[in-house]
């Protein structure tokens, strides 16, 4: 009696972009014995998202950049049970596939993952469905938290938005003009650009890229009804400011219930 | 000092409608070294289930049909201790139990796990008695959400929407007049119908069924003032779309709260 | 470098009312490789409701009755970090304790625990401090949701009641003038008696076994601002029935804050 | 391939204020096979409190006092990762670092910390960034709930209250004037000061310190926009207190949102 499933069937070797690709060569890229490698980071990852309520439902994805390799996990499959063998690699430079799953489908986030990678340098990027961001989305289209802005969510002075980096990964880099680097100061005001969703994920990254050139000290993007990406200079940054905002737009939805602004 | 329970206690050989089984050959249908077997798998979503709260206090049940064989966890027990050998297993041809587990109760709920394997081809069919089901439907029946629309839940452009498929379980084979298949769109509205409850679990069967008929891209029916009934071609399915509903019912509660309109 | 906590500190053999009892006699009591004995099962069941907030800051406890012996977890100490060396054990017929940890010290709750076990027959007794059942109490003590129903939590027409007995433990056994035992239906009205609370936990004894008395159809109850008492037969009906009440507490909570009736 | 991350990076022998410190004599403060070893505790404590949503996006801290001996966490790590050899110990007497990881900084909460361990003879300090905290700040600010109580937690007649210290640890030694020492009463009503939060976390030590001057009965300290700083004569009593604070904090924001006073 065999019992198997998407993620559980068998997986040959493909060619891809006229660049023949041995078994082997193809699997090294996701197995390693070392928990931080990327393919295994995803997976250990994805298992912790779930548990936050921001992947259920195969929603949300994530994403690393490793030297000129890009790890994503799969498009919708259960991410609380991803695997390394699961994941797709792509070459960044050539943005041609390395490791492709064969009955597992690319990840759709990936152009918006590659915005993060390419526009600030970032080297993770985190798509959650949390309910908090939708939430805050709502709201500000709403009105009723500030009718002028609608396509902005903005707090300031609590003490998590001091978790949160300007100009997002690479700042130092990236920062022109004179401005600030660095974390965000406590009487800073946090902004974080709402743009529209889609029919289609992938149509997203015009707008989101737009945002990350009109926003360069955020270090995330709401999408209206649908979730949040977020992204960093490595894994632990980029995690962690995920946490910070997701802790934000928790806090912002019960000030708003309590009839409390949060600027 | 002994210590039983009424699944500790000890299961013996049953015969079961005129047709002799012996221990070894019932036992077999539920012993298996593969975590996928249906058995197994049964008692590890329950187990997850009830870290969701879903199953608490005994409520819900799970059901996978495998082959010709219907796998059922028992009524009455404590969902995050199920064991294979807790396990009903019945004959979808002839409904007759190939192995029942002598001090149990087979569960209310088979017929309308029932229903949803013959009408909808479903193999998986999950009940939960998710708060945010219940506080849906009666939000629906108070008529404060949308007056006209006390018996069925509807919501639209909410990205996680995108993880509830047309016609449910199999719908590629059932679709007929043109209909779409897959999954919806982020434009489209998602429709759960919502009937009511009865005394008897058993006595859901005809609505249930009615439901399903009226609703043929439903691949849920919430039941008021109790939880919902969802199920899938396959295990993924089924619990994914468990996780997009629960996700879109607790989101639909908060919108609710914050004077925001589903549809 | 010794480092000691009050659980941790040696416990050494303990002479209780005049009854000599070795180390190993009374160590005896509580050591078991079955994690079913009640010294291990308390346990397991105190990690389990941490991680439900019903046993947070040492507040709450659990005892099981086991033949002629009650199983006590020791008052003031952190419930998830139980172990079966730190449990009391007395003697149900002369209320001495057959096993006293030195350092620790018995739960003030032993003579509710105790009314529980001889006015209903119980086998097992747990309290919670839950914020739903705290929140319940206080809603009624408002009179927002009925002003006549200011010490008594009703519900109806939910399935979950139907988790809950009549009677609470030993039902049919002193069910008497013709009440039906057994589990409420969902068409039954399922009322849990609130007493006040005192400044001291023993002291609410009185008015405990007076609810009792009075309530016989109860299968717990509320103390206002305080937590509640749940029993059962059984760990398993007690476990699931303060399971299907807190579910309920807390969705009649959110029914509250949405406008809606409990009856 | 390596992979590095702050915390993984390798980490030499430091000398520290003159002090030449080997390898092993400060690695040697931070090794020990005892669970409870302060290096070891504060790394379990840190993922218990990471599940409780207290310490995420490397937010708030632990400190441990073990004879003279200060353990600290460093900061802006992720707290649920924490590994015995990413802590800081500080001689108690000399305020020098005896153990200082390379690559880490120090925790900006310890001023606060050594304050609770000087002040108050604490063992243990925790600080949380925990929302119910936070938004009991918030609540006491607008003046909606008591307009004449901006700068101070009051609530009374819930029995969790109970798990509170008078005069935070080691009371009977500072107690006073005739001051009862011991926890909270019923009947009594707990205050816990709220003091004003700053740009800096460092800054906070004056008004925190008169805080605890002025409060000598609070066993934690309350920062507007920012958590909350709580403290124990041991790890027990700060860790349960933390937990009863925080079970009070979450039951006041709901019952600030049902209409219901706190006194």
């Amino acid at each position: 009696m065999a019992h198997t499933t998407a993620s559980g069937a068998p997986r040959d070797m493909v060619l891809i972009d006229q660049q023949p690709t041995t078994f082997n060569e193809a699997d090294a890229l996701v197995h390693s014995s070392d928990p931080l490698h990327p393919a295994n980071h995803i997976c250990s990852l994805c298992r912790q998202f779930y548990t936050h309520g921001w992947v259920t439902g195969t929603g949300g994805g994530v994403s690393i950049k490793h030297g000129n390799h890009i790890f994503i996990a799969p498009s919708g499959q259960q991410k609380e049970l991803m695997r390394p063998e699961d994941m797709f690699v792509m070459d960044f430079a050539t943005r041609q596939y390395l490791r492709r799953p064969a009955v597992l489908k690319p990840s759709a986030c990936t152009p918006l993952f590659l915005a993060a990678f390419t526009q600030r340098g970032a080297a993770c990027c985190i798509h959650t469905h949390s309910q908090w961001a939708v939430l805050v989305t709502l709201i500000c289209e709403s009105g009723l938290q500030n009718p002028s802005e609608r396509n902005v969510f903005s707090m300031k002075e609590i003490e998590q938005i001091k978790g949160i980096s300007r100009g997002g990964a690479g700042s130092s880099e990236i920062a022109e003009g004179g401005r600030k680097v660095g974390n965000l100061g406590y009487f800073d005001t946090m902004q974080i650009p709402i743009i529209e969703n889609t029919a289609h994920e992938e149509d997203l990254r015009d707008t989101l890229e737009k945002a990350m050139v009109e926003w360069p000290e955020a270090c995330a993007v709401l999408v209206r009804r649908h979730g949040v990406y977020v992204w960093g200079k490595d894994v632990a940054q980029a995690k962690t400011q995920c946490e910070s905002l997701d802790y934000l737009f928790q806090l912002a939805v019960e000030m708003h219930k309590l009839g409390l602004k949060w600027v």
